[in-house]
């Protein structure tokens, strides 16, 4: 990494402005030149989107958890302990449930990574106006959802999750597969939790936008592939990307390599740092650095730097102290020709903030990109 | 130069926004302190005004080449070879040309510098949403301009500037002043190519919006001149300037000094290092660079820094790498009491990264003069 910032030019970037926290959805709408402003619609849109649904001009989707809930319907754990065993199975009892009191709404429901799980509603007269089911902590029962809005179609989504959230309980609290990971030690997952209802945003493909001739994502987490299979970029997955600390960095390095021999824009993000710091498991983060690092060293000996441009930066500050996303600006390198380099010779937040870049901010970077790939048009003569 | 950066303050400048490519006439509308996205109308009017012609708020202005085609109307060459011999005399063939489609259009037509003349259309009803007849490139014939739009103005514009290409062909390729190119071994200027139709924008002059009492504009490319006529900037010619690498920069340097005694806002513009960029011409780009700096030194030893503020900069960056202009920002340097300098202490692009200014936009320039002048309003009590 200190060798991209040696080659390169350095600053500092705000993801959206000093001291703005972003969610990673909406850190990667900015970074790809969508402004979160204008096009984000919420979190829901793009889990579906990113665990490879086709999200409809109707739809509206949700992120979801498996859950537990105790007899009383009170949440005693909002990821069903984390355990994934047999969820597969159960996701498949709900995908397609019809629904008593909306029968024009078609139900598809997946499951994802880890207990998550992506809903969506496809039908006319959906809204995305309508609260959430989570109530975000346990100790208490799941909460109704409600329209926002005086609308009738919020009205009837916020009727149709409800329902919903009722039959998956009946059909899940008495199936084997739950009898199964109780005798397994694990908790039943016995529950539906919905938040982010939201619909697909209108946005131009990057191809579109750009003039890209091809593009891939290769990414770990749902959201953030979602995000970039709603601009248009093809998704790879990557065996052995797991998104937590045992990833295959390597893997992904190789991946991206070979992408770069056919795209013309490729996309990694790599989410073991921020799991880690979510976790202040500093030495988890270290190591995950220390791996990336590796990874990075590899795809530059890989790439030529007169016909690549590399782009070393992140989605968010995640400071081990904070252990949440923090509005800190994120460090950048930009290497390749013809970038104007600097004298900043190390890739980390204080020495960056000595480079040529100065203070930029995540929208100003595809323009700086395009520039540089001689793809920006001149205004003016 | 360094000497400026020594005394003063020091940053990079966005003309726009990062990585957003700028033409000189967008560049100098923003540099003055005119939002381009709000202001620019196009290229031709500057065209005009900085040839000298007055541009009235009816005209539709057009930027033309003399150019070269062949007894098919392909055009050979776009610049009619280069040559300037005779161009004044065909140009006053043109300029009062009637239309036969459209008497009521006064046409004025001007040779300006090298292969370049200014068109101007005259009269009620016209409109600028008109396409180029210059096809941008040879071995194709000219273009026919359409309407861009369903407006009656439109259509009768595209119209008189067809007749006016077809007129000028027919004045053009027989006349003697080609006969005798032709013999001299140039190409014939038997044609006229014309872009950029545009009208006057609505700007405020720079003594209505910033209240200097008399200012001065000392550049040598029509472009320039134009966009500082349009704000109501007198224009000097300095003797010697050419625009090229071999301007006499020393006469540019004594004609700001002289023009700082009685003017209260000067305002100089070099083209060299720009042409030689545009021609990869690295040698060439270092001595106009060492000109400049020679220039620069004079004007700096002529004036009092307690009586005056020294900006040095730049309109924009063409790196001999992309023979072009690129997004990338502009070193600059703010000298004179009662600025307050930082610790660098030599102007190029990588010292000023680390200067006190950090790294603004063009349209910031004005207000911090103003200020640095005393001459900014304060907002709120």
């Amino acid at each position: 990494m200190d060798e991209i910032a040696r080659e390169g030019v350095c600053g500092l970037m705000d993801i959206l402005a000093p001291g703005v926290r972003p969610g990673s959805d909406v850190a990667h709408l900015a970074l790809l030149g969508y402004d979160p402003f204008v096009y984000y619609t919420g979190r829901g849109v793009f889990e579906a989107a990113g665990s490879g649904l086709k999200v409809g001009p109707n739809d509206v989707a949700f992120r979801c958890n498996f859950a537990t809930v105790d007899e009383n319907g009170v949440v005693v754990d909002r990821r069903a302990g984390r355990g994934t065993y047999g969820l597969d199975t159960l996701a498949s009892l709900l995908d397609g449930l019809s629904l008593r009191g909306s029968p024009d709404i078609e139900v598809i429901f997946r499951a994802t990574v880890g207990h998550r799980a992506a809903l969506i509603f496809r039908g006319r007269g959906l809204s995305s106006k309508i609260s959430d089911t989570d109530p975000g902590k346990v100790g208490m029962r799941s909460l109704e959802s409600i329209p926002l809005d005086g609308s009738f179609e919020a009205r009837k989504t916020a009727s149709a999750l409800n329902e919903f959230t009722k039959s998956a309980h009946e059909l899940l609290k008495r199936h084997e597969i739950n009898e199964e990971r109780v005798k397994r030690g694990e908790l039943p997952a016995n529950f539906i939790l919905s938040r982010g209802a939201s619909v697909l945003p209108k946005l131009k493909s990057v191809s579109e936008r750009y003039g890209f001739e091809s593009s891939t994502c290769i990414a770990e987490v749902a959201l953030v592939k979602g995000v970039a299979a709603c601009v248009g970029i093809d998704i790879v997955d990557v065996p052995g990307s797991t998104g937590g600390l045992d990833t295959d960095v390597m893997a992904i390095g190789r991946a991206a390599v070979n992408s770069l021999k056919e795209k013309e824009f490729v996309f990694v993000n790599v989410k073991g740092c921020d799991v880690a710091s979510h976790d202040k498991n500093i030495r988890g983060k270290i190591e995950m650095i220390e791996k990336i690092d590796g990874m990075v060293g590899y795809i530059r000996r890989q790439i030529d730097l007169k016909e690549t441009i590399f782009v070393l930066t992140s989605d968010h500050s995640t400071p081990i102290e904070v252990a949440d996303h923090s509005g800190d600006p994120v460090p950048i390198a930009i290497a390749g020709s013809p970038v104007r380099a600097d004298d900043v010779d190390s890739f980390n937040e204080r020495s960056v903030a000595k480079g040529g870049l100065g203070r930029i901010r995540a929208l100003d970077l595809m323009p700086i990109l395009l520039d540089l790939m001689g793809k920006a048009r001149k205004f003016g003569a």
